[in-house]
């Protein structure tokens, strides 16, 4: 297997390249690191381009027709975005979907989550992966949300994002009118509003819609969306963490499936 | 008001060791930061020992009856735990509860959350301020997790920490013993088990068991515990986010109450 040696490599500078976002969008790739995330994207049929490995890796990095290369450790150890490299990276390509295809995807449940401009990466990766487990159709990403492509939302989403299909668009405004066409009921949260979130029917074509971390849900969103809800807080407590509340109205969604026998229990 | 200028001072010197677990452990004390916390903190009646602010600082830091001084921003920046330091911080004291005490309290539910050795703050802070927002009754903490007086945790609680109880104990076993002695029901999360969370009774004294990020729950838990609960996950996923699963239980309890009429809805 080849060895890269010198920084000035055209591989190794692809690959340190696509630590900036800028060129995760120019090249439509970005990095998974450690063998947890590179395994599970071989499992997923993502498009892995190139395999990188430390020298000094121990298991064996072999994927079955994708091309590897081996990587002095120092030099690994720039492309690591850990303290405690695992020794093993990939370059891969991002799934794309077209709207059609977007909306069209058939999974456990109808609904989706939109993340309306979210800053930070562990909220963000969290999210993704709770709308996974919780069978979610999707995320629509509004312009103005942190890179998922980034190494840090990439390990926070512990491998959903090469199973959950995502949607881009440029505002709150082209999100509405695609969620409208597509027939979904706008849910979002609100602290002041009248209705908790366990009355209102959330079992499918919904769009869950989270706010920015400080300053909460768009007022187009507010405006046109079909149910403002809230969940009861004891005391002068102002808010939850968005990924906390993303989960609880996600698995609302869960519960009112099981409920009305949309999902089986699994009582194995 | 003084201007602390030197490093040597001793003021400056005891807020800069509280930085320090060891010295937070020594003087039950720890630093909070930010006019949000500091504010807070006076309002839940925490004993404040002193209050710093910056040379900058603009706002009036004044609160009756509190010492306050200033310092250099240069040594504020020292102190501080953030990147762009908000200019206040403050040396408060521990709250302490005695094994009655704590068991006694009276809040919105009867319930309790317990951090079996968690080690992530944003999840610890999150978990903290989660509880507070549903109405539990305290958070018990087993010896091995992370130091919740540490800056980034008390930063994450947002203020949780002034007003939930917290009981530190030495092992699972001794808080096994805790709680069947008053009276509290077990439950944990584990993967293959036959009860979803939905179909357990959580509204009145249920002691939520979340386990270590990597380990999971206790073995001494599991054996001891009232429920094995699942929380239903759709296909390859393999768990959740601590705090997102901490808090999809959570609610639920909350749920199961104002179902049952335990709380009444504020549909104002």
């Amino acid at each position: 297997m080849k060895l890269i040696t010198s920084s000035d490599n055209q591989t190794y500078k692809k690959a340190a390249r696509l630590k900036q976002k800028k060129y995760r969008d120019e090249q439509n790739q970005y990095l998974i690191e450690g063998p947890n995330l590179v395994h599970e994207a071989y499992k997923c049929n993502i498009k892995i381009e190139m395999v990188l490995i430390s020298e000094d890796y121990r298991d064996s990095g072999i994927f079955p027709n994708v091309q590897t290369v081996k990587v002095t450790s120092g030099l690994f150890r720039k492309l690591s975005d850990t303290e405690s490299p695992q020794g093993i990276l990939a370059i891969v390509n991002k799934r794309a979907y077209t709207e059609a295809e977007f909306f069209a995807q058939k999974t456990a449940s109808s609904n989706l989550i939109v993340l309306d401009r979210l800053q930070d990466p562990g909220n963000i990766g969290t999210i993704l992966r709770t709308a996974d487990a919780a069978g979610f159709n999707g995320a629509i990403l509004i312009k103005g949300t942190a890179d998922i492509f980034s190494p840090k939302i990439v390990r926070a989403t512990a491998g959903s994002l090469f199973r959950l299909p995502v949607f881009m668009v440029e505002s709150p405004k082209q999100a509405i009118i695609l969620l409208k066409k597509y027939g979904k009921k706008i849910i979002c949260t609100a602290p002041n509003c009248c209705n908790n979130y366990n009355d209102v029917d959330m079992q499918n074509d919904v769009a869950v819609i989270i706010g920015n971390e400080g300053n909460g849900v768009s007022d187009e969103f507010l405006i046109k969306s079909d149910y403002l809800v809230k969940i009861p807080m004891q005391g002068t407590i102002e808010s939850l963490n968005a990924a906390v509340s993303a989960g609880i109205l996600m698995y609302e969604s869960v519960r009112q499936r099981y409920q009305h026998g949309c999902l089986e229990r699994d009582n194995s």
